[in-house]
């Protein structure tokens, strides 16, 4: 009989093949002294050099396939084998200790995880735990022999089990083979969910069994639709998913017709479907996805996986390449978001309480000035090639967008002054995440050119609650009542100005919240890729003036729940 | 000729007097090994007791004189001592490595304080590492032999200047011979800052430089008004400052006139004037200052300095107590705000990467209502003592304020059906203290009996800027036109259903806020005790209606700065 196993739907989709079980090599043991200290230090080396060389080549293969900043975590890795604190500890431990290389890579290792780890309320120091795990245990089973099963060594169509993705391993699955796959461990945002959603394989994460329950090359059923795993599924359950398979797969192909053609509802009322990008490599995808604008390029991604600043003419490339690309299509490039829990390894920052309410954005530009007008020459650079919005981010008074205007305004000037070409096309406007500003966005729309609604943060801001934090996250409400009445505002406010209001938090592309944003009159809304054709086709059938008639009844609920029963008996 | 010097006014008031220099004392000693390790163990457990006994006499000298949660920090230096994994590391070490007691005590607390330290982000271990370098300079000094100087030891009128106030050092001081003091380091919210306000001595704080600049037994002035300390004064500055002193305390008996009097202001409107406490032992400073309430009585003193959860019983004898001594007058409780970045030591709870967003107060009492229902419990059974208002805190959700509602609810029905007395005339509220409530007010409105505006936690919500976190201090902005919409709202919509509306934060005391909060129609201001004598005074002179013309224009500026412009010239 098939066993059902439950888990979270990370990747849209359907997937039916044989299993590829990803086991943990076993990398255990005998702790030992040696005489040869020598001997243990040049098989520690050759250990060092075989792993450089397989990083190097994974990272290769990451950049081409996946983009820099997906691969960036294997220059990381490559950092520390080369670190001389860490190998020199190990060396130590085997002259001073006589130690074997494993029992003094091992010691090594787990004083920097524990080190590490013990920031337990850092997500960033935790992760850099998990990259020594990581490199430590490639490095371990060169010294041991043990080779790793690789994912890039599947050669047939196959879904993956695995108790967890790691990055490494993402960045070698191929995706002719690979249709699908499903871990133990993970949520909707973890790095296996967010990759898979990127590659377009139908994934379902944190099902916490399935490693326990799956048995190597047996057939299974992965729905990343529904979050569910089906091991040895009947015939019939084939054939039902098989048909499920086919019509998402016809779904897809008649959201591939739009493609080409305007957004519109029912009533023949038109709004802008956009794409959050973080490279000029997503571009592609954005395009393809028949996305009419860029909603919001993060450019935090330039700055990170390096050793000192991007320079201006590299970011002045970057931004000209994405605006170049969208073909005169809006292209919104919000200046460094960096700060608070995105750290920078030559950018030292003060460890804070609360990162979330921290020294971040534009608070820490408008202090460092110097790394905010060098992107700020880059962006009013690239203006000239194509149309370009500046945002900024984290603005919670007037006064500190009256100064990042005022400071982007002093280096046009000088740019102008120095016969650079400039666009006289350039909206400056500013992200809507902070209460303050949202409450008060009748006033900010005297000043800015335009809002976009960063739904994340604001939910996280307005509840009060950090949504990375399991305990709180029944807190994060995008359709709470009071989440809607800000958003209402900001759009009310935008449009008596003259202005447009847009949103590019994950809330743009939900298909529940859709009809709600176009009630209250978004102008533009910005999601990941794949999410605009669908958005589209909803859209489609949706009318606005019809839907604007619920906007006083919804605004006047009392709970999310009311709201999302209001939505699904009501509006859709 | 006389120096000035400039630090940060911490408590009002001017003091004149010869200096006191609180040095700190010469601990430094030889690394030394020993033959006869009994002999050092015994040295050690000498020292131990004479430490122990020390403590225990402040401590039962602090809880008489400052109340009991004052003196809990000696609690903590006590159990340290007894400690045995503490105790039992220097031990190992005179024992494995024949080191003298000092140089065992020294690794040992050092290592103790290096990993509180290392745990940078979080202000509560920042605490458990002072309190370890604290306990252990004093058991240092015993085992050198080195005597403290203590400020027990003042019998002459003094001022102190001092690096630093310990929690040791303000618990002995005599408010009979110590007029004043000054330290180096600190802020208005450090701790020898709030209990110079508590104990009404003129303190300046954060000056830098007076240890350096001050001489033994010279004459010094502390503008505690002012923020400036002046060494060797003239005789003209001498008379001069005991004008200003006559003066304020000219100013204090004009209030002092007033503590019986009901608050009103000019046009014969009524307000509240309250008091926020944290122990029964502050209601006497509460009558003695003429509060007309107690506008939030924070119950986590209760459970905190403890080992286990305080039982049904004590809590009811310490709200008893309150609603007694306040003898019909309004109290309210406010139900147990404890996680985030407040911990117990019983009460093991997540760590967070951003405590101020996370899992606490109602979060975590809807929960844990093994503990909740204790506590509501105790306070349905103290009603039947005094005019009780029970007020929930962090509610962000009509859901959670419904389902706390609900369990307060079948509480008092299991008393009552007990045959058990409780109030009639109970009040259910809540705090308004995180954005999407105050949104949400006038729905909120139809479920809680009153609102009470936490502006601390509302500011730093509403601007996502963490008050603790010095790079970003800048945003707490009592006056931003945002906040003060927010505040306008809940008021509103409290009236509207014929409800009160209070405001518990600091901003309720301040002299430059009450305007705004007159015009905007506050019915209850609940402050430091020390603050409703000069805040009914202020009261006096103003009119509410006049102000209250003023609403719409300040409501509509941009920033904090045009509103503290605004109220000074217009409204002052």
């Amino acid at each position: 009989m098939s066993e059902k196993i439950k888990g979270i739907a990370a990747s849209a989709g359907i997937a039916i093949a044989k299993t590829f079980i990803l086991k943990n090599p076993d990398l255990s043991f005998e702790r030992s002294t040696v005489s040869d200290k020598e001997a243990e230090k040049k098989k520690l080396n050759d250990a060092l050099e075989v792993s450089k060389k397989e990083l190097t080549s994974i990272k290769e293969t990451a950049e081409r396939e996946l983009g820099k900043d997906k691969a960036e975590v294997f220059a990381a890795h490559l950092m520390f084998l080369s670190d001389p604190e860490f190998v020199g500890q190990i060396t130590s431990k085997i002259d001073d200790e006589s130690l074997s290389a494993e029992a003094a890579l091992d010691d090594v290792s787990s004083f920097f995880i524990q080190m590490f780890e013990s920031m337990k309320d850092n997500d960033y120091m935790r992760e850099r735990a998990a990259d020594v795990r990581d490199v430590s245990k490639r490095l371990l089973a060169h010294l041991l022999g043990v080779s790793f099963t690789s994912p890039a060594s599947i050669t047939e169509e196959t879904v993956i089990i695995a108790e967890d993705l790691t990055p490494s391993d993402t960045a070698q699955l191929n995706r002719k083979y690979v249709k699908g796959f499903a871990t133990d461990i993970g949520g909707r945002t973890s790095h296996s969910a967010i990759m898979s959603r990127s590659m377009e394989i139908p994934a379902v994460v944190g099902t916490k069994t399935v490693m326990a329950q799956a048995k190597e090359g047996q057939l299974a059923i992965i729905d990343g639709l529904n979050g569910q795993v089906i091991l040895d599924p009947s015939e019939e359950e084939v054939a039902a998913y098989k048909a499920k398979q086919a019509a998402y797969k016809e779904q897809q192909a008649e959201w591939k017709k739009l493609v080409s053609e305007p957004t519109k509802t029912a009533d023949d009322a038109h709004v802008i479907l956009g794409a959050n990008i973080g490279n000029p490599g997503d571009v592609e995808g954005v395009v393809n996805n028949g996305g009419e604008a860029v909603g919001l390029y993060r450019t935090e991604f330039l700055y990170m996986g390096r050793d000192k600043l991007p320079t201006e003419d590299e970011q002045f490339d970057a931004y000209k390449e994405v605006l170049e690309k969208m073909e005169n299509k809006p292209v919104v490039i919000r200046t460094l978001d960096i700060g608070g829990d995105k750290k920078l390894s030559y950018l030292p920052l003060p460890e804070e309480m609360n990162p979330f309410l921290g020294f971040r954005a534009i608070r820490l530009c408008l202090e460092r000035q110097d790394i905010f007008r060098t992107q700020l020459r880059a962006l009013l650079r690239a203006s000239a090639y194509g149309k370009l919005r500046i945002m900024f981010p984290m603005i919670a008074t007037i006064d500190e967008f009256r100064q990042a205007k005022a400071i982007l305004l002093e280096e046009k000037e000088k740019l102008v002054a120095a016969g650079t070409n400039v666009s006289d096309d350039l909206q400056v406007g500013m992200m809507m995440e902070i209460p303050a500003a949202a409450v008060l966005a009748d006033r900010f729309a005297k000043e800015a050119d335009f809002f976009s609604i960063g739904t994340n943060d604001l939910i996280q801001y307005t509840m009060a609650a950090d949504r990375m934090n399991e305990h709180v996250s029944y807190l994060y409400q995008p359709c709470n009542p009071s989440i809607l009445r800000l958003v209402s505002n900001i759009i009310d406010a935008a449009h008596k100005e003259g202005h447009w209001a847009g949103m590019c938090g994950e809330m743009a592309g939900d298909a529940t919240a859709i009809p709600l944003l176009l009630a209250l009159g978004l102008d533009e809304f910005s999601m990941s890729a794949t999410s605009i054709l669908p958005a589209r086709s909803q859209l489609l059938k949706l009318s606005k003036e019809a839907l604007a008639k619920h906007k006083e009844a919804f605004l006047n609920l009392d709970t999310a729940e009311e709201v999302l029963d209001y939505v699904k008996t009501k509006m859709i």
